[in-house]
């Protein structure tokens, strides 16, 4: 509850936005105009042990996991990355050596990715490690793709491949940052978001931001290895856990047929993609079964418990 | 110790900084050029309940200070506000009133300092809340200052009374940010720095990135009635709280005599100023006493425990 309050908090920014604020780009981030035109984008995400990874996990694969989630979200604007801020409140219990493994792992994740470490603040805390990620981004060729502009018509497709994260994948993915500056330079990409919250939810957000409906063929869902394997040991297919698990970090986009076509035999960056299916008339997300039913697809991303 | 490792790892960037990139300026800000040449000041800060504030604080109080707090931060090197990211991690028995509260909290402080609100996370916590603000601000009128510009012979002065903050002040102090900008456009301002360790701290803070020695004169050093009145509790002096207590958010900053002797006289923006000391050879900060002998000033600032 509080998390919605704080969001229309700065939804409620649209009516009266600065001249320099230009919202509509996703929960967590924004492009900021300065006064001589220049513009950047910046997101803020932040991680708790315990919540969005186990608290024994190894200090570098948690700060791993926390850039690349914040630069996640810039990537899905197709902005070139710039530079990170990192915050951390460390358990008093953590010794020298646990401290500097993470920040060495902050060090590394952010130099990887081309933004570098450039500030942050460092406390202790009787609770669980929290992380708060910074990330700064420059628009990209094609300026800033939000999640508001997919068009009646389009296809939406998807890189990658979807489901069964939390079996490893989740700490460990790279944020879509060359796939995303690829895409722009050879397409024109009507809306993109990152797949963080679950493929179901997420389309939802694509859906309402643009004021469209989306239909999506089951059979054309790409379903990861890890998907299969989770279902197998829960029960659940494995194409819902593809449409529903979340944390797949994948690139999740809406544009013209024809370069749909061309991306889903070419791929992009060395990535695949996959057509999954079409923008609609109306504000539904829908899901085509095999044997030819409709039935409504109702966002269920969830968070991975600890 | 993990705290000087970011510092560290951040500071070493100074050897290999990117072109765009502007160090040298506080251990938790940096100026960020644009490609076009624009460039951004950015500073961002994290508050834990029961480290820097009572875990019992009303949740607007706790929004307000860790909202004062990054803005103060890049007031100290006469930026103008201009927007603020927030991540929060709110604790399990927090009920919607006490989040909701905190949300508009933080809303207020932020539209209040001219820096709206404009992304931010929330997620839950088995701990404390944990808040990370990410303080945006531009350049003002004469550019970013920072702590490496002063001079042998520049007058030390602060704004405002030091020490026993404890009692109140730290959580309700506004960031100098008008007197900041007010500094810059009438005075040409050497070094600047937010007493927020603690003036001995802050000082050598300024000594080293300067590479100066600073002299101060107990005498003239500004005590505020709360420090009085927490050296009745305590025993220690009046003295030592406004040399030590730290979180007084007060600017602290080196410039020619003659336009500190101005200031003394006339105030910033209607805030008192006072000529505390000066600039001298070497690296030491140094205490005059009244009685004429010198002792070295050792920094000894900390934080307030809950």
């Amino acid at each position: 509850m509080p998390e919605r309050d704080l969001i229309s908090y700065v939804r409620a920014l649209g009516a009266e936005a600065p001249h320099w604020l230009r919202l509509g780009i996703g929960d967590d981030a924004a492009e900021v105009a300065l006064p001589g035109g220049e513009s950047f984008v910046v997101s803020a995400d932040m991680l708790v042990a315990g919540v969005h990874c186990r608290s024994d996990e190894a200090p570098q694969r948690i700060a791993a996991k926390a850039v690349a989630r914040a630069h996640s979200d810039t990537a899905a604007m197709a902005a070139r990355p710039l530079c990170t801020l990192v915050t951390a409140a460390l358990p008093g219990d953590w010794d020298d050596d646990r401290g500097r493994q993470l920040c060495q792992g902050l060090w590394s994740a952010c130099s990887a990715i081309g933004a570098p470490l450039i500030g942050g603040d460092v406390s202790s805390t009787d609770g669980p490690l929290v992380l708060s990620v910074t990330a700064l981004a420059t628009p990209g060729p094609a300026g800033v793709i939000t999640r508001a502009g997919a068009r009646v018509g389009d296809a939406v497709c998807v890189t990658g491949k979807l489901g069964g994260s939390l079996l490893g994948r989740h700490l460990t993915f790279s944020p879509r940052i060359p796939e995303a500056l690829a895409l722009v330079e050879s397409c024109n990409v009507h809306a993109m978001i990152d797949v963080s919250d679950g493929l179901s939810t997420d389309l939802l957000h694509i859906a309402e931001e643009s004021g469209v409906g989306v239909e999506i063929r089951g059979v054309d869902v790409p379903v990861s290895a890890a998907a299969a394997a989770l279902s197998q040991q829960d029960g659940r297919s494995p194409l819902e856990h593809a449409l529903h698990d979340g944390e797949d970090y994948e690139l999740l986009f809406c544009l013209a047929p024809p370069e749909a076509e061309r991306l889903a035999e070419e791929g992009v960056a060395g990535v695949e993609v996959s057509i999954i299916g079409r923008v609609i008339e109306g504000g539904d997300t829908v899901l085509l079964r095999d044997d030819g039913t409709h039935c409504p697809l109702r966002a269920s991303g969830w968070e991975h418990g600890a």
